[in-house]
Protein backbone atom coordinates (compact mmCIF):
# COMPACT_ATOMS: atom_id res chain seq x y z
CA UNK A 1 0.00 0.00 0.00
CA UNK A 2 1.30 3.16 -0.94
CA UNK A 3 0.58 6.44 0.42
CA UNK A 4 0.65 9.83 -1.18
CA UNK A 5 2.60 12.48 -0.30
CA UNK A 6 -0.26 14.82 0.58
CA UNK A 7 -1.38 12.03 2.98
CA UNK A 8 2.23 11.80 5.09
CA UNK A 9 2.29 15.51 4.89
CA UNK A 10 -1.06 15.35 6.70
CA UNK A 11 -0.07 12.67 8.87
CA UNK A 12 3.14 14.70 10.11
CA UNK A 13 1.12 17.99 10.71
CA UNK A 14 -1.33 15.92 12.75
CA UNK A 15 1.38 14.28 14.92
CA UNK A 16 2.77 17.34 15.43
CA UNK A 17 -0.54 18.71 16.74
CA UNK A 18 -1.64 15.86 18.89
CA UNK A 19 2.17 16.68 20.99
CA UNK A 20 1.30 19.98 20.89
CA UNK A 21 -2.36 19.25 22.81
CA UNK A 22 -0.61 16.70 24.78
CA UNK A 23 1.32 19.67 26.86
CA UNK A 24 -1.10 22.68 26.06
CA UNK A 25 -4.58 21.08 25.12
CA UNK A 26 -6.39 21.22 21.96
CA UNK A 27 -7.59 24.97 22.12
CA UNK A 28 -4.08 26.01 21.65
CA UNK A 29 -4.22 24.38 18.50
CA UNK A 30 -4.60 26.78 15.49
CA UNK A 31 -3.40 26.84 12.02
CA UNK A 32 -1.06 29.49 13.11
CA UNK A 33 0.86 28.10 16.25
CA UNK A 34 1.17 24.84 13.93
CA UNK A 35 2.27 26.11 10.73
CA UNK A 36 5.50 27.32 12.92
CA UNK A 37 5.88 24.04 14.45
CA UNK A 38 5.74 22.17 11.25
CA UNK A 39 8.14 24.78 9.21
CA UNK A 40 5.11 25.23 6.69
CA UNK A 41 3.14 28.65 5.35
CA UNK A 42 -0.35 29.46 7.03
CA UNK A 43 -1.60 28.75 3.49
CA UNK A 44 -0.28 25.39 3.15
CA UNK A 45 -1.41 24.61 6.22
CA UNK A 46 -5.35 26.04 5.01
CA UNK A 47 -4.96 23.40 2.20
CA UNK A 48 -4.76 20.45 4.70
CA UNK A 49 -7.20 21.61 7.36
CA UNK A 50 -10.07 24.33 6.21
CA UNK A 51 -10.37 25.69 9.55
CA UNK A 52 -9.18 25.93 13.02
CA UNK A 53 -11.71 23.32 14.24
CA UNK A 54 -11.43 21.07 11.67
CA UNK A 55 -7.83 20.66 12.64
CA UNK A 56 -9.07 20.33 16.26
CA UNK A 57 -11.06 17.08 14.86
CA UNK A 58 -9.19 15.80 12.80
CA UNK A 59 -6.25 15.83 15.94
CA UNK A 60 -8.11 14.31 18.38
CA UNK A 61 -9.20 11.40 15.46
CA UNK A 62 -5.53 11.08 14.92
CA UNK A 63 -4.85 10.25 18.53
CA UNK A 64 -8.08 8.29 18.61
CA UNK A 65 -6.91 5.99 16.09
CA UNK A 66 -3.62 5.82 17.65
CA UNK A 67 -5.42 4.82 20.85
CA UNK A 68 -7.34 2.07 18.67
CA UNK A 69 -3.56 0.47 17.21
CA UNK A 70 -2.13 0.66 20.95
CA UNK A 71 -4.94 -0.35 22.56
CA UNK A 72 -7.78 -2.32 21.50
CA UNK A 73 -5.97 -4.05 18.58
CA UNK A 74 -3.41 -6.03 20.27
CA UNK A 75 -5.71 -7.25 23.06
CA UNK A 76 -7.95 -9.21 20.66
CA UNK A 77 -4.78 -11.32 20.30
CA UNK A 78 -5.07 -12.29 24.06
CA UNK A 79 -7.67 -15.20 24.37
CA UNK A 80 -11.64 -13.72 24.65
CA UNK A 81 -12.46 -13.83 28.82
CA UNK A 82 -10.50 -12.34 31.59
CA UNK A 83 -6.99 -12.81 29.66
CA UNK A 84 -7.90 -10.49 26.91
CA UNK A 85 -9.29 -7.87 29.67
CA UNK A 86 -6.13 -7.90 31.49
CA UNK A 87 -4.53 -7.15 28.46
CA UNK A 88 -6.79 -4.71 27.27
CA UNK A 89 -6.02 -2.86 30.71
CA UNK A 90 -2.50 -3.63 30.25
CA UNK A 91 -2.47 -1.85 27.08
CA UNK A 92 -4.51 1.15 28.42
CA UNK A 93 -2.48 1.19 31.53
CA UNK A 94 0.56 1.75 29.34
CA UNK A 95 -0.60 3.80 26.19
CA UNK A 96 0.54 6.98 27.34
CA UNK A 97 4.27 5.40 27.48
CA UNK A 98 4.26 4.34 24.40
CA UNK A 99 2.01 6.69 22.23
CA UNK A 100 4.85 8.61 21.23
CA UNK A 101 3.85 11.83 22.23
CA UNK A 102 5.07 13.60 25.55
CA UNK A 103 2.62 14.58 28.08
CA UNK A 104 -0.55 13.52 29.47
CA UNK A 105 -3.14 11.55 27.36
CA UNK A 106 -4.30 14.01 25.16
CA UNK A 107 -7.73 12.38 25.00
CA UNK A 108 -8.41 12.84 28.73
CA UNK A 109 -7.39 16.08 28.85
CA UNK A 110 -9.98 16.77 26.04
CA UNK A 111 -12.88 15.57 28.28
CA UNK A 112 -12.15 19.02 30.89
CA UNK A 113 -11.27 21.05 28.01
CA UNK A 114 -14.77 20.23 26.02
CA UNK A 115 -17.21 19.18 28.15
CA UNK A 116 -18.51 23.06 28.59
CA UNK A 117 -17.99 23.23 25.09
CA UNK A 118 -20.80 21.66 22.74
CA UNK A 119 -19.82 21.55 19.05
CA UNK A 120 -18.59 19.28 16.36
CA UNK A 121 -14.94 19.01 18.86
CA UNK A 122 -17.00 17.82 21.77
CA UNK A 123 -18.53 15.35 19.46
CA UNK A 124 -15.13 14.05 18.37
CA UNK A 125 -14.23 13.61 22.05
CA UNK A 126 -18.01 12.01 22.76
CA UNK A 127 -17.15 9.38 20.12
CA UNK A 128 -13.79 7.68 21.05
CA UNK A 129 -14.82 7.72 24.71
CA UNK A 130 -18.64 6.04 23.68
CA UNK A 131 -16.19 3.45 21.82
CA UNK A 132 -14.12 3.01 24.15
CA UNK A 133 -16.66 2.35 26.86
CA UNK A 134 -18.14 -0.15 23.99
CA UNK A 135 -15.10 -1.75 23.29
CA UNK A 136 -14.62 -2.27 27.49
CA UNK A 137 -18.25 -3.71 27.92
CA UNK A 138 -17.95 -5.96 24.99
CA UNK A 139 -14.90 -7.04 26.55
CA UNK A 140 -16.36 -7.79 30.11
CA UNK A 141 -19.63 -9.13 28.44
CA UNK A 142 -17.01 -12.20 27.31
CA UNK A 143 -15.36 -12.59 30.57
CA UNK A 144 -19.06 -13.04 31.64
CA UNK A 145 -19.59 -15.99 28.52
CA UNK A 146 -16.67 -18.21 29.89
CA UNK A 147 -18.05 -18.06 33.45
CA UNK A 148 -15.55 -15.69 35.05
CA UNK A 149 -17.69 -13.02 35.97
CA UNK A 150 -20.54 -13.28 37.73
CA UNK A 151 -23.36 -13.80 34.65
CA UNK A 152 -25.79 -11.27 36.99
CA UNK A 153 -23.05 -8.77 36.73
CA UNK A 154 -24.02 -5.22 36.06
CA UNK A 155 -21.29 -4.44 33.08
CA UNK A 156 -22.31 -0.46 32.69
CA UNK A 157 -21.13 -0.47 36.57
CA UNK A 158 -18.41 -2.02 36.18
CA UNK A 159 -17.16 -0.02 33.07
CA UNK A 160 -17.56 3.30 34.90
CA UNK A 161 -15.21 1.41 37.76
CA UNK A 162 -12.73 1.04 35.32
CA UNK A 163 -12.82 4.43 33.72
CA UNK A 164 -12.87 6.01 37.28
CA UNK A 165 -9.33 3.80 38.06
CA UNK A 166 -7.57 4.76 34.61
CA UNK A 167 -8.10 8.72 35.53
CA UNK A 168 -7.30 8.08 39.11
CA UNK A 169 -4.26 6.57 37.89
CA UNK A 170 -3.27 9.26 35.72
CA UNK A 171 -3.79 11.83 38.41
CA UNK A 172 -2.07 10.34 41.08
CA UNK A 173 0.94 9.93 38.30
CA UNK A 174 0.99 12.71 36.53
CA UNK A 175 -0.23 14.95 39.15
CA UNK A 176 0.28 13.80 42.57
CA UNK A 177 3.65 12.50 41.47
CA UNK A 178 3.60 9.21 43.74
CA UNK A 179 5.78 6.44 43.63
CA UNK A 180 3.32 4.10 44.74
CA UNK A 181 0.82 5.11 41.31
CA UNK A 182 0.92 1.75 39.87
CA UNK A 183 0.78 -0.68 42.65
CA UNK A 184 -2.04 0.98 44.29
CA UNK A 185 -4.00 0.93 40.55
CA UNK A 186 -3.22 -2.54 39.89
CA UNK A 187 -4.49 -3.61 43.39
CA UNK A 188 -7.80 -1.34 42.33
CA UNK A 189 -8.24 -3.25 39.14
CA UNK A 190 -7.63 -6.79 41.06
CA UNK A 191 -10.27 -5.92 44.31
CA UNK A 192 -12.77 -5.40 40.92
CA UNK A 193 -11.99 -8.27 39.32
CA UNK A 194 -12.06 -10.71 42.58
CA UNK A 195 -15.48 -8.65 43.30
CA UNK A 196 -17.10 -9.96 39.80
CA UNK A 197 -16.32 -13.81 40.36
CA UNK A 198 -19.36 -16.18 40.09
CA UNK A 199 -21.21 -16.06 42.74
CA UNK A 200 -19.56 -12.96 44.81
CA UNK A 201 -23.00 -10.78 43.67
CA UNK A 202 -25.31 -13.53 45.45
CA UNK A 203 -23.45 -14.00 48.95
CA UNK A 204 -23.22 -10.14 49.41
CA UNK A 205 -27.48 -9.45 48.84
CA UNK B 1 -16.20 41.59 61.99
CA UNK B 2 -15.28 43.72 59.18
CA UNK B 3 -13.26 43.52 55.87
CA UNK B 4 -11.72 46.22 54.26
CA UNK B 5 -13.07 47.64 50.70
CA UNK B 6 -9.58 45.88 49.28
CA UNK B 7 -10.45 42.58 50.64
CA UNK B 8 -13.49 42.57 49.59
CA UNK B 9 -12.74 43.92 46.07
CA UNK B 10 -9.71 41.29 45.57
CA UNK B 11 -12.73 38.73 46.46
CA UNK B 12 -14.76 39.64 43.73
CA UNK B 13 -11.84 39.65 41.23
CA UNK B 14 -11.09 35.76 42.72
CA UNK B 15 -14.50 35.33 42.26
CA UNK B 16 -14.57 36.16 38.41
CA UNK B 17 -11.27 34.74 37.75
CA UNK B 18 -12.69 31.22 38.66
CA UNK B 19 -16.14 32.08 36.92
CA UNK B 20 -13.40 32.48 33.56
CA UNK B 21 -11.30 29.29 34.72
CA UNK B 22 -14.48 26.83 35.28
CA UNK B 23 -15.12 27.15 31.78
CA UNK B 24 -11.78 28.23 29.96
CA UNK B 25 -9.38 26.88 32.49
CA UNK B 26 -6.39 28.81 34.85
CA UNK B 27 -4.47 29.07 32.12
CA UNK B 28 -6.99 31.48 30.24
CA UNK B 29 -6.62 34.06 33.20
CA UNK B 30 -4.22 36.69 32.35
CA UNK B 31 -4.49 40.31 33.67
CA UNK B 32 -5.73 42.09 31.03
CA UNK B 33 -8.63 39.36 30.59
CA UNK B 34 -9.73 39.59 33.93
CA UNK B 35 -9.80 43.19 33.99
CA UNK B 36 -12.24 43.93 31.35
CA UNK B 37 -14.19 41.23 32.97
CA UNK B 38 -14.45 43.00 36.57
CA UNK B 39 -14.50 46.45 34.46
CA UNK B 40 -11.15 47.73 36.51
CA UNK B 41 -8.29 49.03 34.86
CA UNK B 42 -5.07 46.75 34.47
CA UNK B 43 -2.99 48.60 36.46
CA UNK B 44 -5.90 48.82 39.66
CA UNK B 45 -5.67 44.54 38.73
CA UNK B 46 -1.98 44.48 39.41
CA UNK B 47 -2.27 46.64 42.54
CA UNK B 48 -3.99 43.25 43.84
CA UNK B 49 -2.39 40.94 42.18
CA UNK B 50 1.93 41.51 40.82
CA UNK B 51 2.20 39.02 38.43
CA UNK B 52 -0.21 36.66 36.17
CA UNK B 53 1.17 33.44 38.37
CA UNK B 54 0.15 35.19 41.40
CA UNK B 55 -3.55 35.56 40.24
CA UNK B 56 -3.44 32.01 38.68
CA UNK B 57 -2.29 30.53 42.17
CA UNK B 58 -5.21 32.98 44.26
CA UNK B 59 -7.81 32.03 42.06
CA UNK B 60 -7.22 28.09 42.61
CA UNK B 61 -6.74 28.68 46.15
CA UNK B 62 -10.40 30.69 46.44
CA UNK B 63 -11.79 27.32 44.82
CA UNK B 64 -10.03 25.19 47.31
CA UNK B 65 -11.22 27.71 49.95
CA UNK B 66 -15.27 27.17 48.75
CA UNK B 67 -14.06 23.16 48.62
CA UNK B 68 -13.68 23.35 52.27
CA UNK B 69 -16.84 25.23 53.13
CA UNK B 70 -19.18 23.83 51.06
CA UNK B 71 -17.19 19.82 51.53
CA UNK B 72 -15.17 19.03 54.54
CA UNK B 73 -16.87 21.88 56.68
CA UNK B 74 -20.72 20.45 56.78
CA UNK B 75 -19.49 16.64 56.75
CA UNK B 76 -17.96 17.71 60.71
CA UNK B 77 -21.37 18.16 61.67
CA UNK B 78 -22.09 14.46 60.74
CA UNK B 79 -21.48 11.54 63.47
CA UNK B 80 -17.84 10.29 63.33
CA UNK B 81 -17.92 7.08 60.95
CA UNK B 82 -20.06 6.10 57.58
CA UNK B 83 -22.15 8.73 58.42
CA UNK B 84 -19.60 11.65 57.77
CA UNK B 85 -18.20 9.51 55.19
CA UNK B 86 -21.38 9.54 53.36
CA UNK B 87 -22.23 13.11 54.24
CA UNK B 88 -18.59 14.00 52.78
CA UNK B 89 -19.18 12.39 49.74
CA UNK B 90 -22.79 13.78 49.52
CA UNK B 91 -21.10 17.32 50.15
CA UNK B 92 -18.32 16.35 47.24
CA UNK B 93 -20.89 15.08 44.88
CA UNK B 94 -23.05 18.02 44.54
CA UNK B 95 -20.37 20.77 45.36
CA UNK B 96 -19.97 22.22 41.73
CA UNK B 97 -23.89 22.80 41.41
CA UNK B 98 -23.49 24.95 44.79
CA UNK B 99 -20.24 26.77 44.17
CA UNK B 100 -21.99 29.55 42.71
CA UNK B 101 -19.73 28.95 39.19
CA UNK B 102 -20.98 27.46 35.74
CA UNK B 103 -19.30 24.68 34.20
CA UNK B 104 -17.02 22.15 35.62
CA UNK B 105 -14.83 21.91 38.90
CA UNK B 106 -12.20 24.15 38.34
CA UNK B 107 -10.12 22.14 40.58
CA UNK B 108 -10.28 18.84 38.69
CA UNK B 109 -9.61 20.70 35.75
CA UNK B 110 -6.77 22.42 36.85
CA UNK B 111 -5.09 18.43 36.90
CA UNK B 112 -5.09 18.90 33.25
CA UNK B 113 -3.39 22.13 32.93
CA UNK B 114 -1.04 21.96 35.34
CA UNK B 115 0.14 18.34 35.31
CA UNK B 116 2.78 18.55 32.49
CA UNK B 117 4.00 22.21 34.26
CA UNK B 118 6.29 21.95 37.21
CA UNK B 119 6.18 25.71 39.33
CA UNK B 120 3.95 27.37 41.72
CA UNK B 121 0.59 27.15 40.20
CA UNK B 122 0.98 23.15 39.58
CA UNK B 123 1.93 23.61 43.54
CA UNK B 124 -1.03 25.27 45.21
CA UNK B 125 -3.49 22.65 42.95
CA UNK B 126 -1.20 19.97 44.62
CA UNK B 127 -1.62 21.46 47.75
CA UNK B 128 -5.17 21.07 47.61
CA UNK B 129 -5.83 17.75 46.99
CA UNK B 130 -2.87 16.35 49.24
CA UNK B 131 -5.60 18.18 51.55
CA UNK B 132 -8.67 16.65 49.80
CA UNK B 133 -6.33 13.14 50.12
CA UNK B 134 -5.62 13.78 53.83
CA UNK B 135 -9.36 14.39 54.85
CA UNK B 136 -10.37 11.88 53.13
CA UNK B 137 -8.48 9.23 54.98
CA UNK B 138 -9.12 10.31 58.12
CA UNK B 139 -12.78 10.45 57.67
CA UNK B 140 -12.30 6.47 55.93
CA UNK B 141 -9.90 5.58 59.51
CA UNK B 142 -12.59 7.24 61.78
CA UNK B 143 -15.10 4.04 60.08
CA UNK B 144 -12.47 1.81 60.91
CA UNK B 145 -12.21 2.81 64.44
CA UNK B 146 -16.15 2.78 65.05
CA UNK B 147 -15.97 -1.07 63.36
CA UNK B 148 -17.97 -0.27 60.46
CA UNK B 149 -15.28 -0.77 58.35
CA UNK B 150 -12.43 -3.71 58.18
CA UNK B 151 -9.57 -2.83 60.66
CA UNK B 152 -7.26 -4.34 57.85
CA UNK B 153 -8.73 -2.24 55.02
CA UNK B 154 -6.03 -0.75 52.70
CA UNK B 155 -6.96 3.19 53.44
CA UNK B 156 -5.04 4.73 51.04
CA UNK B 157 -6.48 2.49 48.15
CA UNK B 158 -9.88 3.41 49.47
CA UNK B 159 -9.35 7.17 49.29
CA UNK B 160 -7.48 6.15 45.05
CA UNK B 161 -10.90 4.21 44.19
CA UNK B 162 -13.32 7.36 45.79
CA UNK B 163 -11.58 9.90 43.55
CA UNK B 164 -12.16 7.57 40.63
CA UNK B 165 -15.16 7.45 41.02
CA UNK B 166 -15.68 11.04 41.36
CA UNK B 167 -13.69 11.83 38.21
CA UNK B 168 -15.83 9.36 36.20
CA UNK B 169 -18.71 10.96 37.47
CA UNK B 170 -18.24 14.37 36.02
CA UNK B 171 -16.81 12.65 33.25
CA UNK B 172 -20.20 10.37 32.55
CA UNK B 173 -22.46 13.30 33.74
CA UNK B 174 -20.36 16.37 31.76
CA UNK B 175 -18.85 15.00 29.02
CA UNK B 176 -21.13 12.26 28.22
CA UNK B 177 -24.32 13.43 29.25
CA UNK B 178 -25.65 10.39 31.09
CA UNK B 179 -29.16 10.51 32.55
CA UNK B 180 -27.46 7.71 34.43
CA UNK B 181 -24.51 8.92 35.62
CA UNK B 182 -25.97 9.96 39.13
CA UNK B 183 -27.16 6.40 39.95
CA UNK B 184 -24.41 4.43 38.00
CA UNK B 185 -22.18 6.62 40.78
CA UNK B 186 -24.13 5.90 43.69
CA UNK B 187 -24.57 2.26 42.99
CA UNK B 188 -20.29 2.45 42.87
CA UNK B 189 -20.04 3.91 46.17
CA UNK B 190 -22.76 1.71 47.70
CA UNK B 191 -20.28 -1.33 46.45
CA UNK B 192 -17.12 0.54 47.52
CA UNK B 193 -18.60 0.67 51.20
CA UNK B 194 -20.15 -2.93 51.21
CA UNK B 195 -16.57 -4.16 50.01
CA UNK B 196 -15.11 -2.50 52.90
CA UNK B 197 -17.40 -4.11 56.27
CA UNK B 198 -15.58 -6.05 58.73
CA UNK B 199 -14.68 -9.60 57.61
CA UNK B 200 -15.22 -8.93 53.98
CA UNK B 201 -11.82 -8.54 53.57
CA UNK B 202 -10.24 -12.00 55.49
CA UNK B 203 -13.66 -14.07 53.85
CA UNK B 204 -11.60 -13.33 50.35
CA UNK B 205 -8.26 -14.15 51.27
Amino acid sequence: MTTSKGERTRSTILDAAVALACVQGFEALSIGSLADRVGMSKSGLFGHFGSREELQIAAIEAAAERFAVLVYRPALEAPRGLARLNALIDNWLTWVERCGWDGGCPLEGAIHEFDDRPGPVKAAVVRHFTRLERELARTIRLCVDTGEFDRDLDVDLFVFRLMGVVMAFHYRRRLMGGTRAEAVTRGAFALLIKESAPGRLQRDQ
